[in-house]
C-alpha cells in the first residue's frame, strides 16, 4: 500500500453527505471552547481551543534543546531560555478552520463550527533576543520554525513547519512561549515551547518547536505553500492566510436543550453579552440582531490588551416568540462580517454566528 | 412554540446518514482523550474527557454551600468542607455513552467514537462524613445529588440529578471532591465541588453539586428512570447503568495520516502500548490480536490504584502489510470485551477499538 491510499487530496462533501466519522475523529480530539466561557477574561486550561494535526509529542524538558541556524547554530536548553528577558501577552488565538463545517458545499478536514478560539496569558522569550543571539542572516526573508509533531498529510510526510516574514518575527510581542496562565506549558499547547504571534491564525504559532532557521527565498513548505491558503479552484496558488479576521461571538443565553442546544429565555429583559476580536486593524463596534435589523452594542475597551478579545453586551426585552440572534464585529477599517466566505480549504469563515433561541412565557 | 417541538425524544439514524451538525455540535463541545494520552498516569489538565449536559455553571465560591438533607437539614461552605477529613483517590472515569457513534444503527446523542475516558486524583471529603453529620435518614434506600447544570432534555426541563444506593454512598472511596490531581476543581470539571465514585461511569459523578437528599424510594428522575438505561426497545423498562465495563485502549502506534488517522510504522519491533481498567470484576489480562488470533500482553500491576486504569504492553514485530490492530480486556470473573453491544440509547459499548496501520518500509 502506498502512503497516496491512505493519505489522500483534500475534497468536498457531496451534496447532503453529513459528517464523516474521520471528520468525527478529528472532532473528538481536538475541541473547541464551550461558547459559555466566553464569560473568561482568559480561558481556564482544557477550555482553550485545540488544533492538532499529528500527535502530542512526548518531549523531555530536561533533555530539550531549541537549535537556531543563524549566522551561527546556537541552541538553548529551557533553562537558558527562561534565564533571558520574559514578557507576558493577553493573545485570542483562533483556529484558521473555525467555521468550517458551516460553509456549504463543506471542505472535508476539521470540522468547526463557530467554537476555535480562546483567550491566553503567554509568557517567554521575544522571539527577537534568540534571533539576535544567533546571528541574523542578513539575506534572510523568512524565518522558519519546525515543531516535533510528525505524520502524513495529503501523501506528505513532515514534521510540521510554518515560516514568518521578517518584520513579523522581530516584533516585540512575538514569543516562544514556555509558560501558559502562570504554568509550565500543557502537553497539548506545545510543552514545552511554543511559538506565539498575537493577531495571526493559530496555525502560526508552532507548537513542540525544536528548530528556528533564516530562509533567503520564501518559504515553499506544506503548510505555508499547500495548506492555509484561500483558493476558490484547486489549481491556484491561493492567497497565504495571516492574521485573525473580526468575529464576535454571543454567550448563548438562558439554558439548553441537550440534543438541539436550542436556547431557553423567559419573557423580560435579557442582556446578551460575549467577546469581539480581530487580528487586523482594532475593532470599532459590534452589532446584535435580533430579527430584520443590527442594532449597536456597548463594546467595552482592551484594557491594555491589545490582542486580547473584548466584552461586549446588549440589553434584549425578549417576548415570547422563536429567534435566530446574530452579533458581528465591524473594525476600525470598515471590515464586517459577511455571509459570503466560502472557499476551498473551509478557511476564515467569519459569518457571523447564529444562536436559535425560543422565549416561553 | 412549546419545549416538544424543540426538544425530541431519542431517535436512531437512519441507514447511511452521516453525524449531523448537532451530534457535531456536542462533538466540538464534550472532547475525548486523545489517544496517545494513554501515555500519562494521570491525565494532564484538558485532556480527561468532557460530558456536559447543559452548560458549564458560573458558580461563586465565597458564597458557595452544600445543603443536605438529612435527619435535619446542614448547609455546608467550602472552607467547612475543606477542614474536614480529607481522601484521595485516583480514578479512571468513562462516559456511558463511550463508543455510541460506532454502532449500527447509530443512537442519535454524544457521539463518542472510543476516546471519552480519563484519568485523575480527585481529593475531596469522604461522602459517609457528610451524611453522617446531617443524620441519615433510617428509612432511606438511596441518596440524591443535585447538580446546578439546568436545561431541557427530551422534553423535560431538570437540574442534572442522579441518585446512588446506600452502600455505594458509604464506601470510604466515595467523595465530595473539590481538587483534581492538586488543584481546585476546573470549572469544566464540577468547580467548586462535586461527586466522584469510583468505578462508576461518569454519569453517577455529579458534577457543581448543590444539595443531597435521602429518599425512601427508588429515585425517579430522568436522568436515573429515563436516561441511562439499557433498552432494545422503547418502552422497556430497560436495566440501570452503574459500573464501568472491561476495555483495553492503545496508543495508536507510529504517526497518522492527518485526515484518515490511519497509522504509519516501520517494519522490525514496534511496542503496542495502552491502559486496561474494570469497574467490575479485577482485571485478569490484557489480550491483543494483529491479525486473526488473540495474543496475551503484560498487564503491570495496579500499585495500590484500585479503580485506575493499568498500563499493558506487547511486542510486535511489523512486517510490511495492512494490518487492524485490536485489544480487549478480560476480568477475574471472565468478562470480556465482545462486538454484541448495541442498545437503543448506545451505552456501554465496549466493542474492542480497533487500530488501522500500515507497515511501510
Amino acid at each position: 500500500m502506498t502512503t497516496q491510499e491512505f493519505s489522500q487530496p483534500g475534497r468536498l462533501a457531496q451534496d447532503g453527505e453529513g459528517i464523516s466519522l474521520e471528520e468525527l475523529a478529528l472532532a473528538a480530539r481536538n475541541h473547541g471552547m464551550p461558547l459559555e466561557a466566553l464569560r473568561y477574561d482568559v480561558t481556564p486550561a482544557g477550555l482553550h481551543y485545540l488544533l492538532i494535526h499529528y500527535d502530542i509529542p512526548d518531549l523531555n524538558p530536561e533533555t530539550f534543546q531549541l537549535t537556531v541556524n543563524g549566522t551561527s547554530t546556537v541552541t538553548f536548553t529551557l533553562d537558558e531560555l527562561r534565564a533571558m528577558p520574559s514578557a507576558t501577552v493577553r493573545v485570542t488565538m483562533e483556529c484558521a478552520g473555525n467555521g468550517r463545517a458551516r460553509l456549504l458545499p463543506r471542505p472535508v478536514s476539521q470540522p468547526w463550527l463557530v467554537e476555535a478560539v480562546g483567550t491566553a496569558e503567554w509568557t517567554g522569550v521575544p522571539l527577537h533576543e534568540v534571533l539576535t543571539r544567533a546571528g541574523i542572516d542578513p539575506a534572510a526573508v523568512e524565518v522558519v520554525f519546525t515543531g516535533a509533531d510528525h505524520g502524513i498529510e495529503r501523501g506528505v510526510e513532515q514534521d510540521y513547519q510554518r515560516s514568518l516574514p521578517m518584520a513579523e518575527a522581530m516584533r516585540a510581542e512575538t514569543l516562544l512561549a514556555y509558560q501558559m496562565n502562570g504554568l509550565p506549558l500543557l502537553p497539548q499547547h506545545g510543552f514545552p515551547l511554543r511559538l506565539v504571534v498575537p493577531g495571526w491564525y493559530g496555525m502560526a504559532h508552532v507548537k513542540w518547536l525544536t528548530r528556528i532557521d533564516f530562509v533567503a527565498e520564501p518559504f515553499q513548505g506544506f503548510q505555508q505553500a499547500t495548506a492555509y491558503r484561500i483558493r476558490q479552484e484547486p489549481g491556484e496558488q491561493g492567497e497565504a492566510i495571516t492574521r485573525i479576521a473580526p468575529r464576535a461571538l454571543m454567550v448563548p443565553p438562558g439554558f439548553p436543550d441537550f440534543m438541539t442546544r436550542t436556547r431557553v429565555v423567559r419573557p423580560g429583559p435579557v442582556e446578551l453579552t460575549g467577546r469581539a476580536w480581530s487580528g487586523r486593524a482594532p475593532l470599532e463596534g459590534v452589532e446584535v440582531s435580533t430579527g430584520q435589523d443590527w442594532h449597536a452594542a456597548i463594546l467595552e475597551a482592551d484594557a491594555g490588551h491589545q490582542w486580547a478579545w473584548r466584552r461586549w453586551r446588549y440589553m434584549w426585552n425578549a417576548e415570547p416568540g422563536e429567534y435566530t440572534l446574530k452579533v458581528r464585529a465591524v473594525t476600525q477599517d470598515g471590515e464586517t462580517q459577511t455571509d459570503d466566505t466560502w472557499n476551498r480549504g473551509g478557511f476564515t469563515n467569519n459569518a457571523p454566528q447564529e444562536v436559535r433561541v425560543v422565549c416561553v412565557a
